[in-house]
């Protein structure tokens, strides 16, 4: 999993001197001064499409998917890339302790900057959309606004979040999560892949350890162009959607513990079947999804089952439970109801069992005025778009802490994501895209 | 998992010796005929609790149980004790290519002898009862017959068999399926653990690969004693069953696939998840179970999900079903009425299934003069018993298929087997013991 040590050597060599943020306005292009006539301005529809492929052949999968989990060679691969075409586009670039990449266009003025952009960590065999877009699509706009030789009166900084999805190293999330104080520097150093492997020596060793805080810092706003990873924008035959916010949801681990025993002497009324109760939970979570609140949904998505042979009674299974909603009350009734099934499952089955909820986080409503700008944008663009809420957590939930942030919004055909099989019309990327371009451009001229 | 050298080297060349089957009558000792008017010989209850305490230090565990694998160096260290204590006793000992152990005690005639064992390999932390009392039960019943220096007309034959549990080499009952022409003696020496030995190789390694012939001979018939592993007698005060004979049973593989999604913006209206049509499943196998037949069981013990992560739906679950009955009718129905369940459950989940059935095996009757003989056995000694059947299998249902044979059944405290917890009151062993000697003796004399 690491780099050849010839390109370490290059990127630490180069990466030591970008750690440190440039000099404001050091970068600043000889552009016009924005109109503030808010005229459209276009992008590039096939550099930006020519660049998207070109970056997906990176880790790219047989099954038309890319494989890039965080700190991966592939993974590597692809910062290098984005550092380069940064560069090319004369960006500032900042890597900072976290590996966070940050692409600095400078404003008329040192105001507070407009921030948007994504990760580019994937899922083990995901999507080529997720993510990318919000990496790629936020470098489109800044091309696009220096071909047409428009300023802003606030600094943009394009953000590149650091293990994202959060399947090498957990929790996901992790480089936004210590960018907005969520979780410490040490902590997130600490965290181990597999192999037992850190976080913190594992950036290290991809030279991309920066010498920049990663710790809040002054932004005006921030946006995040992404998919859906739902069905709804599809399903409605709508191009954009401006994200009013993201579901809380539980996190709970439940283990059942029955008596492992001989399927074939053991009757049934002497048995205790840990899987037996596993079988009336997941049950029970369709009827509390079913009676609970609309938005609700509700999983059991790992189950490891001991001793997990064909003819040997299941005495002990662990699984998971997982509730969203963008009702925060609504969870804690689930949570609460699903409690009661599970002893009720255990009473049923002699089992014993254990009930831990291991994460709780608050529906998260984004920022009225930013989900306003993102609406606005999309009216002026001319698309048929809605307001919506996340069932899935994002980097600008973290962002959303400390500064005012929305999401906009394409849509994933058949919902699917963070597998190979994720798609999103390129229509949908483009307009999402303009959508971006737009928001951004009214906040940074605030 | 390889004895030392030295030990092979000195096994190898004693069993050298031992492969060819003793001259029947050589090893005749100078014992009395049986007067027949069959008065009742006594075991010796501290012996056998010496032998037993003595032969369980052997891969004891700190929970009580032993660990003796097949072909682990704490069974080969078995073997070594049992053939030791074999020879002790003045059995001729034969080692067959499937490593199965023969005790020949001669009989005034060379008529077809009366076999009787069970197997000392265990399963990974298993008990201390199964299989061992069988063996050296069988042994006691050779030494309290040489005590009161009774012979027999027909020979008497201990057998301990080979890989009877089926843990570490699959399938299980492997030496007395040989014996018994069920397996190819090629099959049997290919068949591989986890690590890829394969029991020839290691076979041969441990220095039990003898040169007499594992193959169907003439035997007058076939007892063995052996724990309940059900809780049957526990439950109806008794210490001995007569076994009539053994389940049918069907075994079956299922693969539900739906496809995997995130956990948050998928609404339950577009799922596909397989551990939903799974649950549905063991909800129909208690209702199957509950409906057809007073002896079926029914368990689904082995789940494996993919991708098996909190946040994601589940796409893929294999999973197992097994289903045993004394009537192959219900059975058969049993395994109509899940493939019809599982149907269902896929149409209403959205998924695609595969169902195998991957084994089929017909109930299994014992032959009526043995079982008599035990239940005479039984009501000579005065023990209280029952006639019932066995839910697991057994080496004696492979010996059933070449010759008369029946099992003695001793009570299972709580029906617990194949746990380190596993326990039999010593006095229902000693019950157990007796039983098998004067059935033994009966038939010997006929």
């Amino acid at each position: 999993m690491q780099p050849v040590v010839s390109q370490e050597l290059f990127k630490r060599s180069r990466l030591s001197e970008l750690c440190a943020p440039p000099e404001p306005g050091g970068m600043l292009k000889s552009v016009a001064p924005d109109s503030g006539g808010m005229s459209l301005v276009s992008i590039d529809p096939n550099r930006f499409r020519e660049r998207f492929e070109s970056f997906n052949e990176i880790g790219a999968t047989d099954a038309g998917g890319v494989n890039r989990p965080a700190l991966s060679p592939e993974n590597i691969t692809a910062r290098d890339r984005i550092v380069e075409w940064f560069e090319a586009a004369g960006l500032g670039i900042t890597v900072d302790e976290m590996g966070n990449i940050f692409g600095h266009r400078a404003g008329e003025t040192d105001l507070p900057p407009v921030m948007f952009g994504s990760h580019i960590d994937s899922q083990y065999n995901g999507g080529r959309f997720d993510g990318v877009i919000g990496v790629l699509g936020a470098l489109e706009v800044v091309e696009a606004l220096d071909d047409a030789n428009i300023s802003t009166k606030r600094p943009l900084e394009i953000a590149v979040w650091s293990n994202e999805e959060g399947v090498r190293f957990q929790p996901d999330m992790l480089g936004s999560g210590v960018f907005c104080d969520v979780f410490d520097l040490e902590y997130a150093y600490g965290r181990t892949d597999e192999d037992g492997v850190t976080f913190g020596d594992e950036l290290e060793r991809a030279g991309y350890k920066g010498r920049a805080a990663c710790e809040p810092r002054d932004l005006h706003c921030y946006f995040e162009l992404h998919v859906e990873q739902g069905p709804f924008l599809e399903q409605e035959g709508l191009s954009v959607g401006a994200v009013e916010g993201v579901f809380g949801f539980s996190w709970m681990n439940v283990t059942f513990e029955g008596q492992a025993n001989h399927a074939g002497p053991t009757p049934m009324n002497m048995r205790r079947d840990a899987m037996v109760g596993v079988s009336d939970v997941v049950q029970a979570v369709r009827r509390i999804t079913a009676t609970e609140g609309t938005d609700l949904v509700g999983t059991v998505g790992s189950v490891d089952v001991w001793p997990n042979a064909i003819n040997v009674i299941p005495e002990t299974v662990e699984f998971t439970l997982d509730f969203r909603s963008y009702d925060n009350d609504v969870v804690e009734r689930a949570v609460q109801r699903v409690q009661t099934e599970i002893e009720t499952a255990a009473d049923r089955e002699g089992l014993d069992y254990e009930f831990e909820e291991i994460m709780r986080v608050d529906a998260d409503p984004f920022d009225d005025d930013c989900i306003q700008t993102v609406v606005e944008a999309t009216e002026k663009r001319g698309y048929d778009f809605t307001r919506l809420v996340s069932g899935a957590g994002h980097d600008a939930n973290y962002l959303n802490t400390i500064c005012p942030s929305s999401m906009i919004f394409v849509p994933s055909v058949d919902g699917i994501s963070h597998r190979e099989s994720e798609f999103t019309e390129w229509d949908d990327v483009l307009a999402g895209t303009e959508v971006l371009l737009s928001a951004v451009r009214q906040k940074a001229n605030e």
